[in-house]
């Protein structure tokens, strides 16, 4: 499964009077970039949702290092970190501009459910596509 | 039907980098007071979801005064100001502390629609609880 | 000057219970696609910022027409509608996908202030730039 | 330093399209449970930037239990965790209603920083108050 980059642009109403980004739109950018590692290794989330299936958030994560700007380009870097029977860990890394040292790094943890919320397993159109490497 | 008032106060995720709450937020507090206006006149939105109902924005508006700063505390007084066949218009006004002139004032207009989101007359038990005095 | 069009994707965060995009956000993708227009016409929100002036919203309107879903492609249009000695407002066209009828409508109003938020007249440069054809 | 709880109802804005209140919002309710942690120990958040000092976010976690829903009743308690020369760690339990097992538990960590975002020491007004017992 391949890893995937975004890149967002910091909005006014994601500032706060520090003049930076708040810190709970960092977990907004981290579910951008999720959505399009989805996409991009073969199955968007709209379908899995379409399919049944729901990716509830069961822990989230995020280690600030440098603060970013209004208007500073992003590049969020999403990746498959672990995936087991029932639930699946993505890595993130957010650079301001496209390289250097991230300004942010965290993780998420997602359950599979059914449309009920109930914890089901891994179905296996899936784990086929996104087995990690 | 009665007028409500609630009371907010400004929180560091709604200020931006003029140190004023942004303005897409007062739309959410507006929303709250609208939620607070039908509870305390013997409905909740929610128990009209339960019924089947739904009352999505159509038009929102609102004019801003002057700025609210962080921490600030806010009233946000909500009012039906006309029921018709299909739709409902609220007013808002929103105050710094409990007085004094307004700060923003504002409204929306809202369709009565089912699940599905198709327009439907306002159900009787709704005009009846919410009629104009 | 001259129009200008941005792409969006509802995001996951931006969904309500009723199951499409909530009603705030608009004003938020008006927000970015005015960021937009400023920069393609010359002159960043960031740049004038930094020259001391700031461009509160007086007023904000929007009429919501159909709902968008998540994951839907959203063009954002923003154009200047008429800028006066002290104040400018834009308008906003949001479509689903690239064309067809606008799923939603609105305008911002935006006195030009100083640092401290008193209003003054629209500097010179900003005129020169963004004085409508 | 005692603990503090406060109460909010999930508004719709935060509701998504599980139905459910998006994780990033708990984020936001902690912000305003640590608020209240500092009003009721005796030095409110605003009265310490405005003596020069901000308590930016360094690292943020959640662990979500039991989903909560549109205008559920949340109490959201907030502790000190640790203090140390120049960061603090405090400790978050959601509740839905009053009691009952959590539906999310989570900490911040906080540098102190001066107003440039300049890492210093806690200032010695801070510690005297908020010292953990």
């Amino acid at each position: 499964m391949k890893k995937v980059r975004i890149d967002v642009r910091v909005r006014y109403v994601e500032t706060d009077k520090m003049g930076v980004a708040h810190h709970t739109h960092y977990f907004s950018w981290m579910e951008q970039a999720r959505t399009e590692l989805m996409r991009q290794n073969g199955l968007s989330y709209r379908e899995l949702e379409e399919k049944g299936y729901m990716l509830p958030v069961r822990e989230a994560h995020c280690r600030y290092r440098h603060a970013l700007s209004y208007d500073d380009e992003v590049t969020v870097e999403a990746e498959l970190l672990e995936i087991g029977g029932a639930s699946l860990k993505i890595g993130y890394r957010l650079y301001r501009g496209k390289s250097g040292a991230p300004s942010a790094e965290g993780y998420t943890v997602h359950p599979f459910t059914d449309k009920g919320g109930k914890i089901v397993k891994a179905p296996r159109f899936f784990t086929v596509l996104f087995q990690k490497e």
